[in-house]
């Protein structure tokens, strides 16, 4: 049957994710039954397998999407000529990104121990994708001279950790605000990686 | 009833503690059970409750475990005289510290939103010190001139995440030695920080 606009499977969908979103990041996925996700989105269990065939392709396509959205975004930015103002975007896009969606970011980490081996290697593949867009960054600037770091896989997981790190402390309304906190992060990466 | 060396009670405590360790980490705690880590310990689950009150007990204990041991073994460390040194002597203990304790680390991390108000607040009381120990460094270096960092509370985080990051990928055999792998990360958290 083909799906119509505005169609019930159209609106239920999102509310669907959004619920499993929210109870797998409260409370983990191992904890979380269908039922109590079809409970939080006021359907039957039965009308979820409508929208997914079981709570690992409801995972899946959370993180999936996720990564895919990240891949998404990143990709519309503009890329500038030289590396140190690509870094610097990519720094603060990365920490913008993330910081709208806590939840998402949370289970990225968290939850990629139950994924099927089959669904892990897609994930990694995503990310990996995007992990490859900052490590082009790095080997332009080391090409130019610009930047030097002794390993450029190392450096892109280290920039990344660090950038992640903000997600777990940073508050708004809090001592600094994000374009402050944005520019302290910018430049320790700077410093970091400048030759 | 005083306890007493070599009895039941202090066998069956660390075998219940790596049981519960082990399981939470996998599982997460919200889908353990008690009779779970009973099961995993080979005793009945009333004999868990000699051992501990209940299920929140046995995580607050497993995450202060590993932050006292944590403080306790960067308390035996030799302070260094100069900022430079005691730094790149935080970067190699933080490594090789967490590299050995893979669950402990999983589960401080994920499992913070599981305590009750007053173990969280127990807990970042504990890590509240370590990074306090890290921010004394650079608050050091800053002041003979060594160190340049626009806000300290925030490079400590910085820093911290990065480091984080390592256990994250590290694989031993791998491409690269934990050595290597110490002395880029050094190379990077120095110059981030350097004036």
């Amino acid at each position: 049957m083909a799906r119509t606009q505005g169609s019930h499977s159209d609106i239920t969908g999102p509310r669907i994710r959004k619920a499993a979103l929210g109870l797998f990041a409260r409370h983990g996925y191992a904890a979380v039954s269908m039922r109590q996700i079809a409970k939080d989105v006021g359907v039957q269990a039965g009308a979820l397998y409508n929208y997914t065939p079981d709570k690992q392709s409801l995972l899946f396509r959370l993180m999936q999407d996720h990564m895919q959205d990240l891949l998404a975004a990143y990709g519309e930015l503009e890329k500038p000529a030289d590396a140190e103002t690509a870094l610097r975007r990519f720094v603060g896009f990365h920490i913008r990104f993330h910081m709208e969606r806590p939840d998402e970011v949370f289970i990225a980490y968290m939850e990629l121990r139950n994924l099927t081996p089959e669904n892990f290697s897609e994930i990694e593949g995503l990310r990996r994708a995007y992990e490859d867009s900052l490590e082009a960054i790095l080997q332009d600037g080391q090409k130019s001279g610009l930047f030097s770091v002794a390993d450029t896989k190392i450096a892109i997981l280290a920039v990344i950790a660090m950038l992640n790190g903000v997600m777990t402390w940073y508050r708004a309304g809090g001592r600094l605000s994000l374009d402050e906190v944005e520019q302290v992060y910018w430049d320790m990466v700077r410093r970091a990686v400048t030759a």
